[in-house]
């Protein structure tokens, strides 16, 4: 049993529960089929076992340190990203056209994923250059991408997504780093950036940082936001290095967990001239980020889930080997101990990690499926749908597994009891890691705002329209199925409070009150999609089952976990959803006096 | 504000809701009145403010290390104890005829939880010193008491508790560490204990362990053990100090949080005689232990709320001074940012982390007060009461705040954002420590167990009718209070639910099955006693406000946090009641292979 991926989980998900096997057939996939995927994913189990998972205990153990003039890394991360980049996985969800390896976003996520499951600390790394050179890819114009996409894609530089500055996390609209054109085509950019993860170190020739600034005359707010590409070594004409770009290194965050990944405050500019080039036109950095905020996110919440399934895999390997304690019923102490994992609490912690992680993963692989079939569709109706559908489950499929995949992790180390608690052990790192994916990638608060303000609301409830009549195709063929009818009116009748409790909360014109119960929604919101993905792969391990009875193993665990998930977990939802309705301005009126009392 | 306590909230609790003013009229207690216990929280709010609260990152960035002779601690850990000795902590709660300070147990709880919120990893040393002299105090005879009592409660020697075993954790039944006769009223010790925290330094002058061990020819299981005091030095019967008593550190175990606390494994005997004297008779050990458990369980759940309470301070204290962001319904991006307490999400969370730990905070002070109560009643059916009382409220004391706190804690890091997953702030630290008390001093599922399988059910359900009757007692005068007589129903028919959802349980005779949800029967039981708390604070914060409108901010604030646990909690125990009640199989029926299929 691997501890980083359950492969036979990801063939489920791509293959039984949702259609990757049609996404093959179009042309933009052509070269890929289940064999060239399995073989894929093979080699990157083998990497990531060999090389990023040996390591992740010792790196948590030694971060990255500054010595004020260079970062320094213990040489296995090097070397594992060595082995990365040779396999070519920098490139692998890219155009051939740009020399990418072209994959279905479904089979790159998973692959990343694995990665994130053995060593959360490195895979940071390759993750944001990734995402850099998407947004190069989408937005930069010709030249720009010929100079930095080929690096990047080979995974000799490495990329940083450069958003936040001390005085503004969450809030965009206060950025005041700037841009001032030379007057020669390039930007002047000086300002201090915050949170920059793989913002400084050694591991690759240069860093492409994307730094939202303000070109000056420019509006205020977020509107006057415009991107640019500002390389840590200036690079010329012909894509050779030119001299050093003035961002320096002010200081190294020190994290709870992802202690790996290099956490910058850097000062651009401030030591001589540090120049960016404008990607796009200028004033629409955001949107530009806006656009590939649904991968970014979907990555996110992705890797919250391997956080997560690294935990279940462990605390549950080790269930099964760590004898203690006896039955209820058995009053004998001379009697042999029993593994823990048949005590009935136990089973009941791996089964909520289970129906968290594997309900996590089943969302997100169902999202990387619809940017999938986004990017092959002809028809136009279908894109929008498509669209729509994206941008109301984002919020939930970044935030949902970052907050009950943490959850699955607090279990793993109640699994393993004192040494859970331990860092002799992993679990405990994996819990420290989980805890930032509330933070990054627009706050769990900022995600409930986006979904009860904005994602609900949008085209009148168009992106409901679209989920509802998703769930409504899952309901139908359930309600054909004995052990599964029960579920699809549950999840039916949850789905309409959802949408009542949306409708319940528009009948105020208090924004504020009207947004001060969002997070709840949001949470609320994500087990009602999540009990959805459920009865998909109850619906689907009820046909394995009929087909297969070799994997009846796979097929019960899969329809004990949805029965655990509709018993369990649903019902949950109904006083959340209540609470929202109801408009309740406890929180709001709290004056900042009356909390202490001073 | 300090970031430590928040006295106010305790006199309030302590003379507004609980009953301290009718403990100190009793003759035990005779010594102190308000003044004297203001004046003794003074002294341990700035002993804590001045020597323990400076160190606490220091501590935890820097852990004790063994260097294979001695274990080496930061300086200021012994400087810290050293001024909590000569104010004569460690006697707070002892009787005077051994040279204690006699104090009620609601007022040493309140000064151990202000030393705990300061530094955890130094408050741990004092706090098993107490423990451990208590055992002896109540079960040591006269020479025993005479020899280690007074060195003890001045804070010279030390002492731990020693009942694991690296193969026996939760299972004590299979503990093995030998105590053989010498036949001369000694026994030798030999065997491993594991999880020994304080269990080596160089501190204090001696470790006086207290060992859970068998003397061979005894019963198998529970009723085979004994209990032994071990001294790392032997002790001359004069009092000095003898010969090493052969009592070596194998190692440190690196816990996640409690990092100022050395954690050991030792082995007893193993490089010659280890000597140790019984306590009271052979095979009672785990008697004793567990007569001593209400007060070690309230005193961890005690500290679950002061880590708790840790991070509530500290986001409050951050939200109130850090701008960031708009109010929703403002679209003006030139407008000051607010700070960010005034945005509805962070009040929630700021306001969870208050009905966490404050809810948590008045549970554990009125366990308290019922055990100052139980030491001074002259009637014996009072004290019966009491007793039973106590029984079922100990495990909702130990986990509820163990299980909200540390949501608590999770919140705070998120008030601070990217700040607060970083180890440059203390927030992560008071979720790194607090995720220790679901493991100790019973886990988690032990004590719902504990609770289900045997405090809802002895003696007909006698403790639940003394729970009942306290309950209604506050039912009735809430009845009257316009603004809480909602709650009150709310509260008597979410324990009306709480009860049939016992007598469900006990429906069936699989004792497996009945145990098999007992945990989340544990959490809502929780839910539903802080609820009881908050409506006795409601009822306090009415009358409050009545008399003094110029703490009009306090007592709103109780008020508001009343609402909230009743609007925003409570209403989540039914769909978990009705979980526990529908005796739920699918946990209990899991095999191991069907969790991943394999």
């Amino acid at each position: 049993m691997s501890m980083i991926v359950n492969r036979r989980d990801i063939d489920f998900l791509m293959y039984e529960v949702f259609d990757l096997e049609q996404i093959l057939t179009t042309e933009r996939y052509g070269d890929y089929d289940g064999q060239v995927i399995t073989a894929v994913l093979d080699t990157a189990q083998t990497i990531a076992e060999d090389k990023f998972l040996p390591c992740a205990a010792k790196l948590d153990a030694n971060e990255p340190t500054f010595d004020g003039t260079q970062v320094h890394i213990i040489p296995e991360v090097a070397e594992a990203l060595a082995a990365y980049r040779e396999a070519g996985f920098f490139s692998a969800s890219f155009d051939e056209a740009v020399g990418g390896m072209q994959m279905p976003f479904m089979v790159s996520s998973a692959i990343s994923g694995i990665f994130n499951c053995a060593n959360i600390g490195i895979a940071d790394y390759s993750f944001l250059t990734q995402a850099n050179a998407s947004m190069l890819n989408a937005y930069g114009n010709e030249i720009q991408k010929a100079l930095f996409l080929p690096p990047m894609l080979a995974g000799r530089w490495f990329g940083t997504m450069c958003l936040s500055e001390p005085q503004a996390g969450s809030s965009l609209s206060d950025i005041r780093t700037k841009a001032e054109p030379d007057g020669q085509g390039r930007y002047l950019i000086s300002g201090a950036k915050m949170w920059i993860s793989g913002g400084d170190h050694a591991l690759s020739e240069n860093i492409i940082h994307m730094v939202l600034a303000r070109i000056p005359g420019g509006p205020a707010g977020v509107k006057g936001l415009s991107l640019f590409i500002v390389p840590k070594v200036r690079v010329n004409d012909d894509g050779s290095l030119g001299a050093d770009n003035n961002i320096a290194l002010a200081g190294l965050n020190h994290k709870m967990g992802h202690r790996g990944t290099t956490n910058c405050l850097l000062n651009f500019g401030e030591k001589g001239d540090c120049y960016g080039t404008l990607i796009g036109e200028p004033h629409r950095g955001l949107s530009y980020m806006f656009h590939m905020m649904n991968e970014a996110r979907i990555a996110v919440g992705y890797g919250a889930v391997m956080s997560g399934l690294a935990g279940y895999l462990y605390s549950l390997d080790y269930a099964r080997s760590r004898p203690q304690g006896r039955h209820p019923h058995d009053k004998d102490p001379q009697s042999p101990q029993v593994m823990i994992i048949e005590h009935a609490d136990v089973k009941r912690m791996l089964m909520a990690q289970k129906v968290y992680v594997e309900g996590g993963l089943s969302l997100v692989t169902y999202c990387a499926g619809l940017i999938d079939v986004q990017a092959v569709t002809q028809s136009v109706a279908e894109k929008a749908g498509l669209g729509l559908l994206l941008d109301i489950l984002t919020p939930i499929a970044k935030s949902w597994p970052s907050e009950y995949c943490l959850e699955a992790n607090k279990h793993a180390i109640q699994v393993l009891g004192g040494y859970g608690y331990t860092r002799e052990y992993p679990v405990e790192r994996f819990y420290r890691d989980n805890r930032l994916n509330h933070i990054h990638e627009g706050t769990h608060g900022i995600h409930g705002i986006d979904l009860l303000g904005r994602k609900v609301r949008m085209g009148g409830g168009a992106a409901l329209d679209v989920l509802e009549r998703g769930i409504g195709r899952t309901l139908k063929l359930a309600a054909d199925v004995e052990i599964l009818s029960g579920y699809a009116d549950e999840l039916d009748c949850a789905f309409k409070v959802l949408r009542k409790t949306a409708e319940d909360v528009a009948k105020t014109d208090n924004i504020n009150l009207m947004m001060a119960n969002a997070t709840t929604y949001l949470d609320a919101f994500g087990h009602v999609v999540v009990a959805w993905m459920w009865l998909k792969q109850g619906l689907a391990a009820q046909k394995g089952l009929q087909k297969d009875k070799g994997e009846a193993d796979f097929y019960e665990g899969k329809l004990a976990a949805c029965r655990y998930f509709f018993r369990y977990e649903l019902p949950t939802v109904y006083a959340r959803f209540a609470l929202v309705s109801s408009l309740d301005e406890t929180c709001l009126d709290m004056n900042p006096e009356q909390f202490v009392g001073q």
